[in-house]
């Protein structure tokens, strides 16, 4: 069952990316906590907007690869290409 | 032939936005050189900004509706509903 | 002592920010864990996107108004409405 | 008179950025004209975007410097490292 695995893989790439950001969610906690300066809180939160923007590409990409088209009833329809394409835009954009 | 007619209405629709959004640069260039204040000057861009990124949206809105499948060879085959949760992201970003 | 009271009062706003925060991460998560359909995942990543935003949003904010100048040294010497044409900006692009 | 000068070469360098953009929202206009693939057109107004934000951030950059402290009433009032580490954090959204 190649989907499963696939899947399996894919679970344990997106907790470990979810639980780094909420590690990072909480060091901002932390800092604002024992009043850190803005600079390093902004700094902070600059890196957990770059995390998340990378967790929701990932997702994105899962989606596209796998829901867009139900590959076990229509296997070659999904234009590879042209979803590359896509996801390239949607990388672009999340950056 | 109504594949040719979407593709035309389109076409009609993405070039009235290129066009305003030529018309809100050319505004900005003008402001620039009777050298307005950067807030109206900051103002232009933020509204050519938005116009910019809705032209990306129904341009990739076009692009997931009628080149992720080849809807003559693979008929039924891309999923609508997953479609519209990508693009409810793609529209999220891109605002 | 005015300044004191609004840094305490800020901070307060900010750690209830970051706080939501982590909830809407840790909800991120639980998702995943439960293997939810990608189109919850991706709706409650553009929701943490939202809270973080707001939060840099916030945190910008204090660091225009109280940072730039030394208020004490030099008051009066922020232009306001500067700052506050400014800070729409931000809050543009932000969103 | 340093201020004038300063805002001349300023002025020159925005222009020249607007231009480039203008050409760039043309070149996204005849694509649309000649029916290019999506794929050229979601790349050229990807290019499009990255030469607005970067417009956008030249000229916040210099409603930061300029405008936010009158330096010829108030000099040395204007914090310049907390002025870079603010502009740190606008060119790491504007991206």
């Amino acid at each position: 069952m190649p989907r499963m695995t696939h899947t399996i893989r894919e679970k344990h790439k997106l907790l470990g990316r979810v639980r780094r950001l909420r590690g990072q969610v909480e060091a901002i906690e932390r800092a604002l906590e024992s009043e850190a300066g803005c600079e390093q809180v902004m700094h902070l939160i600059a890196g957990a907007r770059g995390a998340l923007a990378g967790l929701m590409a990932e997702v994105v990409e899962d989606h596209v690869r796998t829901h867009l088209v139900d590959a076990e009833k229509h296997p070659g329809a999904l234009n590879a290409e042209a979803a590359e394409h896509l996801l390239d835009v949607v990388r672009t954009y999340l950056k």
